[in-house]
Parts: structure tokens; C-alpha cells; sequence
């Protein structure tokens, strides 16, 4: 529901193209969805050390940092987590208009969520990223022990137990996390990121 | 209401110092506050040509733009003021933590708000800008319109007629737009950053 009225666009007069120019890449949105524990934050965190490190303009915005500060007025409901994802696509697209490349972390299980961010985006300046891990490896590894606190019934509505994560049916870039190391995932979106001439 | 529960701090590990040291100088969060027409937009442009002419790692958000996106579900009652005043702290915070000079144009009436956003910075970190403006110069700038619909009764709650301003007690910076030229003021700016080793 749109209530903001009486507005006029402000036209912030340095615009992204001036940002990429100076920055000497194009700027992305590098969105990564897949379960909790499934690898989706230390793929990214490589992939933001490899990238700074390349002098890339690049930023992370994680699910968790997140909502400690913008949606922490947020819970885990499926209206609540979709107002979540909103808001993120709306900071990732401030980042994007600075010619950032902005990798977006979340958990994100709807696909009607991931879609409507997407359309926020021109083809070729969102790209989806499957973290793709078997369940019982998510489970294992548990880095955050929230698996244990579902199963001692302290969670309820956790994705991929009590809340349904509709796979992503044609992502960019499919990652199967529970095959290949952190290193070689990680390439996978840089070498994408090439191949696709945002760097 | 913190409802976010079950969340764990993730370290980006790219932290703000090394951004700052990539981009050669300080972070720092610039908050323009004022009148409509008072002229805060156009001196933070006037700032943002300036510094991105000077290399610096700078972006803007404008209240206008920041309400067609992520703050598009609030409208301009008071609650809905402080939450969208709120959410651009969270988002010029996020911005901050990569090292960037976060310009932010927000009429921001009230004190109580401005002074939550201030408390999310460290001392130095954040730096108030009065845009001081004479009211009925603003309602003959009227850039936007928007002193003509109030005065045909079209808009309730308009900050200065029907809604209350309330004027920063000790802003970092005083700006009398309705006294010096663009240029100038925004030299005011440029001037203080320099002064406090921002830039």
C-alpha cells in the first residue's frame, strides 16, 4: 500500500553511470537464497574479501545485520518476512545506484518475495544466487545452533522444517555448497560476475 | 519492539576501517535538517557534485526518494514520521559502515527523532546540518508546490504550518540559506568536514 503522496522525484544529479565510470565495473545485486546453515554468509564473506581485495566498490548486506537495525521492528511470520525482503531490496537498490556491487544474503524461501525484488532490477543487474545444500548438512553443521533449538521445539516456523523454501527454479548461478569448498563456490560467482562483464 | 529474536551478529569482516583506508578518508553521516524550501536538497547536491569532483566516496539520500521505495507504505502522521526517520538512520548507518560521506536531505522535524538517528554514531560520526530558512521565503520558493496545497487545504500536517518544526539547539553546523548563495553554503559544509578531519 503506497501512502507516501504529495512527492517529486529527486533527481540526485550524480547518477550510477558517474559512479561506474569512476568505479570501473558495473554495479549488481549478487542475491543469495538458500537455508540456514546452507553456506549462503561465508560464500558471500569470500566473495567480499576477493572483490575488496580486487579494489571492487562491493558491500554485504546479511540477513542477521539486518535485522538487528532496519527490520528488527520485524518477526519471523510470512508477512513479516516478506516486508524483510522488501526493505532489503529497497537498501540494495540505494547500494546498487552507487554503482556497488551489493551481495544480499537471506534466507528468503518465497519465490514471490525473491521475484518482486528482482523486478526492482534491469535483466542482467540482479542475479540470484542458489546456495544449494542437503538439509542434513545444513543440520550438522548448525553454525548457529538453531536447528538444535527447533528441535527442542524452542523455534516454530523455521525454513526448510516448519516453513516451506521454494527452491529458486532458475537462479544464475546454481552452488551446490555441500560438494565444493568455500573457495572454489566463491569462484563461481566471481568467474560469473566476469563472464556476465560487471567486472 | 525488538521482535527479531534468535539472531546472531555476523561480522562482515571488510569492517569500516578498511574501507576508510581504501577510500582515503573518514566515514561520516551529514544530516541536513529544515523548512520545505529551505534549500536542503540543493545544498546537499551542491556538496555531493563537490566531493564526487574531489574523489570522495559520497552518496545522498533524500527524503523524497527514500519515500517512493523503502519507506513507500509510510504516509506523514507523526508515527509514521519517526518511523521513517528511523529506517533512513538504519540505512545512512549501513552506508556509513563502508566508509561513505552519507549526505541525508530530511525535513526531520522533531528533535526527539533526529536525536535517535545521532545516537546510532559515535561522537564525530555524525554531523547536523540547519538549513535556517525565513518560513515565508520557503512558501515563495515553493518548489514543489507544496505551500500553494496547503493553503488551499490540500495537505494536513505540513511541517511549519500545521505540524510543528522544531529547530536543532546545537547543530555541528548553521546554515542561513535564505541569507547566502548556494555555492556558499555548501562551502560551509565542504569547510567543516575538512575542519574536523573528515576529509
Amino acid at each position: 500500500m503506497l501512502k507516501s503522496t504529495n512527492i517529486k522525484w529527486e533527481d540526485s544529479s550524480i547518477v550510477r553511470n558517474d559512479y561506474e565510470i569512476r568505479n570501473g565495473h558495473r554495479g549488481v545485486v549478487v542475491w543469495f537464497t538458500g537455508l540456514s546453515g546452507s553456506g549462503k554468509s561465508t560464500i558471500a564473506k569470500a566473495v567480499l574479501h576477493k572483490l575488496f581485495n580486487d579494489n571492487k566498490q562491493v558491500t554485504l548486506l546479511d540477513g542477521d545485520n539486518i535485522r538487528h537495525g532496519l527490520c528488527g521492528d520485524l518477526g519471523f511470520e510470512e508477512v513479516d518476512r516478506s516486508e524483510n525482503i522488501r526493505r532489503v531490496g529497497e537498501v540494495a537498490n540505494l547500494f546498487y545506484q552507487t554503482g556497488m556491487i551489493v551481495l544480499c544474503t537471506f534466507i528468503s524461501p518465497f519465490i514471490k518475495d525473491r521475484q518482486s525484488v528482482r523486478q526492482k532490477f534491469s535483466e542482467g543487474s540482479f542475479c540470484e544466487v542458489h546456495i544449494k545444500c542437503d538439509i542434513n548438512i545444513c543440520k550438522k553443521r548448525d553454525p548457529k545452533g538453531l536447528y538444535a533449538k527447533v528441535a527442542e521445539g524452542k523455534i516454530s516456523s523455521f525454513t526448510g522444517i516448519s516453513s516451506p523454501y521454494e527452491e529458486p527454479t532458475n537462479p544464475e548461478i546454481l552452488i551446490m555448497s555441500d560438494k565444493f569448498s568455500v573457495e572454489i563456490c566463491a569462484e563461481q560467482v566471481i568467474k560469473h560476475l566476469k563472464l556476465s562483464g560487471i567486472i
